[in-house]
């Protein structure tokens, strides 16, 4: 089959490679859409440690099942389908309670690090084991489909926020996950969003796709508007969806007295933030990783419209071009959100 | 009457002064027995801003009620009662929700600020409105329940921290909160209770009031220790209970993935920690201020014996001999926990 | 003032009284809109022993501030504004928690039984306490404001049961409350919501009003169909909102296992239920009742049109009219639901 | 191997069989005890039609592995090992979510019925997938944790009422289960627990086993006795273990308004009960089923002595007399609770 394959750091090769053997529990799939992940890009420089070649990467794809090992049941050849990013143990503390997120023997598919390899979906065919399968409802395109770990990233993060009917709302940052995390909140019944960004771009974006309110993030009057739209106590719930500091400590300051900051961006490892606001205000400042069983709901609200994601596929082209794409999104160009590679 | 008056920084007399008014829906207590507060030691010499002379300090106290405004139901002269340290006003948005400890115009008892200043305990009477009263059982004594404002914030830390049956949690700082979080954490059923602090005398207080496990915080293999005793996946939860950066991060390391660390200590405004971790191990990192409602039940674990505040009382004194007090535990004498003043 | 006078059973009388007194910490409302409920309605042929005559009813009322007590803060003549229809009582037990709903020594306006007599609203003036007070936002009619009390029981019922994003609900019985309960769901980030009644008609709003589906209750596949809509599973969670054995039936066997039915409907006083599909299936099946804070939260769902009254107010009427309108609802009148009163 | 069989209804025979074959992902264990369970011996007279013969029963067991499928990973020969009575598929929509217990797919060890047959563990081995093992501490017996099924009932039962700390509990029925339960309760914190139960020497055991209270069901003050005991409010949590129409009401009378009924006993099919309590107290009334997840913790609170079991086996007894004892389970025989036969 071809394969887009990491031959040496940097450099990606479409090259015919074996299809993937069918172990005992297993489906085999023929790719139709595989989105191009932000650690895919961090990690084809070798920074990460997680890529290392050779390596088929691609863990956000959707296609059509190909071929089933006799053991699987409930699903059938041509079945159109997507699936976790991650192979979960099902046997772990963590995946025994739900957690599966947190596994602690977890596989991301398309990683290939000191631990193990596991090639991903940038090819014709991809293996992987049937409890991490999801039919795709009919009105969701491949396309649409391969959004799907994006979405649940934003799905996930409002989840665990225990939103109350017409909470009031932060996201800062209005990138690809934050203008999801946007239609997210608004799918679960948050009232008002206020969107915060540098760009106005991505502020207009934001409205488009729901936000009532925006600011810049630069406007030096920022928490005081924050404070007005939310009768002088601030945000009942911030998403912080950027990763470093300064945004950190503006989600803690944009936050009412025992509301709730959840962390979904991770630049920075390390930043400074004001424990005595915390601990006086009593605030909840929560991480929020990947996601754990939202799959089923993401496709809903996918298909029912609550969720766009057409806004956010920048280019869907040839896996041929895989190697173009991976550099240009390597060297930020801007305006670029989610390339999308069809084999 | 006879009061100890801060008459200026650092300088407390005792002196004869008005016994307070009885305003409507007030009544007036013959104060028996009132704690010293850390944050009252802080303010004497006027760092905080929050004690400006003259004031009579004194939020922890217990005696009997002398006197009922006309208006008041439900209270008799001579009921022993004790009170919370703050009047909360019941109207705003906080305290209809039952967050007292969050109200928005709450007033600290012996607090001279700014915005208001209202006359405490330390002193042969004190007035409180009636809503902020308890009666207390019969076989607590006054010296304990002046002990129930800080019982109360570890209870309050321990109610907001979700613990399910058989737990394992850390508690960082056995001070006299961190004891008292050791306490209430057994009292609500958690499972193993590791007592971590610096001083082996406060280790082994720790162990009689209810530890399970005990590590000195300088151990180099702290985090494995605390792994050895999780199955290898670090507590379910951790209460912070130093307030530094240097614990707060150890609260971070010591926790399991989906775990929870409360923040009880709150000495240095400012302290750097690991986003990463936070987000990547999906963290729930909370502040806990005061408390919103306990102290019925800190009355009930006390008189049940779950909790034992005696061994936390260095000294009892008299009123006259509170400036000497005040000094010395503004000196950090050694081994003094709580000092209560009678009147 | 002018007031409508239930003199004696089933005989409303419009006469001239006295102005209500002005005590410490309540305020006169010049009433300028007051809804009939239902327990009115029950209440006026001594059946219930509530409404022992002369009484003046109505606890369903919006209006402007005319005269304020010298001690309360906060308002000013003029002031649109309405209010709890319970006066509760701030220091019980439930109260201090937050539940008010539960208060110990609540007393509704309106009512008359053996242990208080609470004037209510069918009249000029009502006087209340300044802590029920709520604004009214400026785009939302007395009329409107004056159903609030229906509302909440409904943003209430929604409030305690928990509802995911795109959860399925099945809402039995369309009338005043249900058709409130499926806005409150949908507002709420509800996804599916199947509405059950036993009229076409009913049905019919039930679908403007945002269901997503509709069932005739006496339908005999009418299980079926709710497994069809569920993948064969049943609703996460149903609200029964009339009240009788045959209902509450239906709503435990539309519940998917694990799934929270919530009661509202209580019109028989016993039912005979399934105890052992409670047990095996796991269902959590509770009562709802009134409201416990929700008033701010209604106000923004009706300013924000997410929740609709306009199609609830079956007729607006002058006070004289009181009499007659009574009767009308008294005798069951077919399509009348919410009828309001103008002093 | 030697294998207690159900060969025609009543008649239990031991005889010769096969060893269960072992299939990939299962283990073979040699079982060293295994309890009668109370469905075991209701289905021996085919009434329920769920162990229809021939079949080995048993789930309720323990012993050591004796062979290993290939690709399990994570046990070795001879490990001390429980397991789940329940074989869950792992893939359905109540396994992705945890809700193990309400598995879509579950079989149940030592059940026959119209839609599956998979034999038990009153047997020399029983074959079991290891997805549902446990390792034993060692400080338990076998007979020991052959009570961890009626465990888990009673410990999932307290985990889904979230007791919070010192709340005040009922427990309606001192069988095993309700001795189990006043056991579980106490082990989360709960503060007062009242238990009620016809015969005073099932009292007897619950005050042994730590209830604080205990009152005969027919006292005719019952109520009054329980409002006692809480500051005239009702419990906050009763647990209801019979299972018939008079002891679900006392149930429901005794709690406190907004309180928790949590239903465990399921004996009557069907029961009336009060619907206006439910609804105008606004109580909370669910079903408890068997457990998810809580056998490690289960294991944790027998090895620390917090659960006691060894009180509650009437009697070991080698499997050759497992048809007598099985009658004389079956004709109730007082005083007798667990029987756990050895192979
Ligand atoms: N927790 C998880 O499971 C998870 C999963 C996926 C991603 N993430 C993290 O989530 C974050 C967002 O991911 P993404 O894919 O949405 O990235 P992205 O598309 O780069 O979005 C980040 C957005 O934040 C904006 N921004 C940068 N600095 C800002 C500031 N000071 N104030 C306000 N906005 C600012 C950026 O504007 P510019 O375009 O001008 O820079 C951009 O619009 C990243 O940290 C990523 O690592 C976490
Ligand atoms: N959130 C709230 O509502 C609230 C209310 C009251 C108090 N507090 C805060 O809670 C904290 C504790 O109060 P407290 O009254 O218990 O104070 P404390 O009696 O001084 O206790 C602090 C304890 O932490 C120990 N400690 C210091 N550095 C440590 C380290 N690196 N590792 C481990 N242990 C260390 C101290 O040991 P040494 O004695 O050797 O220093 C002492 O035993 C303070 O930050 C206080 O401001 C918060
Ligand atoms: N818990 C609380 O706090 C609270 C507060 C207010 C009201 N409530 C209760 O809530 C219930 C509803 O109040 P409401 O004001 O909405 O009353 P309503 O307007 O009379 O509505 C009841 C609806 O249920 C329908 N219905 C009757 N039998 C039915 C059946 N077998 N299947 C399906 N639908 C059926 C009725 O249809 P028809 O018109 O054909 O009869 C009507 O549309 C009442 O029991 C009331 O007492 C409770
Ligand atoms: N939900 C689940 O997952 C689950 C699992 C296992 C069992 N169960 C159910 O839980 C219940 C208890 O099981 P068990 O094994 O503990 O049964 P058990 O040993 O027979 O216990 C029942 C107890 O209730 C007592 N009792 C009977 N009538 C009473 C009354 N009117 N008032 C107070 N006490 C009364 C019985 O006393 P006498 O001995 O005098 O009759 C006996 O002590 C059963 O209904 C069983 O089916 C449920
Ligand atoms: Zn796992
Ligand atoms: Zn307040
Ligand atoms: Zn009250
Ligand atoms: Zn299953």
């Amino acid at each position: 089959m071809k394969a887009l394959v990491l031959e040496k750091y940097n450099e990606f090769v479409l090259q015919e490679t074996d299809i993937p053997e069918l172990k005992p529990g297993w489906v085999l799939i023929q790719v139709e859409a595989c989105g191009i992940c932000g650690s895919d890009v961090h990690g084809m420089d070798g920074s990460t440690g997680r890529r290392q070649p050779p390596v088929i990467m691609g863990h956000e794809a959707a296609g059509t099942i190909h071929q089933i090992a006799s053991d699987v049941m409930g699903w059938n050849v041509g079945d159109r389908v997507t699936f976790d990013s991650t192979i979960s143990c099902g046997e772990c503390f963590y995946c025994k309670r739900g957690d599966i997120n947190l596994c602690d023997n977890r596989r991301v598919l398309g990683v290939s690090c000191n631990e193990y390899r596991q090639n991903g979906a940038f090819a014709e065919y991809v293996a992987v084991p049937s409890h991490i399968l999801y039919a795709i409802p009919e009105n969701i395109s491949f396309e649409q489909a391969a959004m799907i770990e994006a979405v649940s990233v934003a799905v996930h993060a409002v989840a665990i926020s225990s939103v109350q009917a017409n909470d009031t709302a932060v996201v800062i940052g209005c990138g690809m996950i934050g203008l999801l995390c946007i239609q997210a909140l608004k799918a679960t019944g948050c009232g008002k969003v206020i969107a915060i960004d540098l760009i106005d771009e991505k502020l207009k974006m934001a409205v488009e796709l729901g936000a009532d309110q925006t600011i810049k993030s630069n406007n030096p009057y920022l928490i005081k508007l924050v404070l007005g739209e939310t009768e002088n106590r601030g945000a009942d719930l911030v998403l912080e969806v950027v990763g470093i500091e300064q945004t950190v400590n503006l989600a803690i300051d944009c936050t009412r007295k025992g509301g709730t900051v959840t962390l979904v961006g991770n630049l920075s490892p390390e930043v400074k933030f004001s424990l005595q606001k915390v601990v006086t205000r009593q605030l909840k400042v929560q991480g929020s990783c990947a996601s754990a069983g939202e799959y089923p709901l993401c496709l809903e609200l996918i298909a029912s419209g609550k969720i766009k994601v057409d806004p956010l596929i920048s280019k869907v082209a040839a896996l041929e071009e895989g190697n173009e794409w991976f550099h240009r999104l390597y060297n930020k160009e801007a305006g670029l959100m989610k390339v999308i590679l069809k084999p």
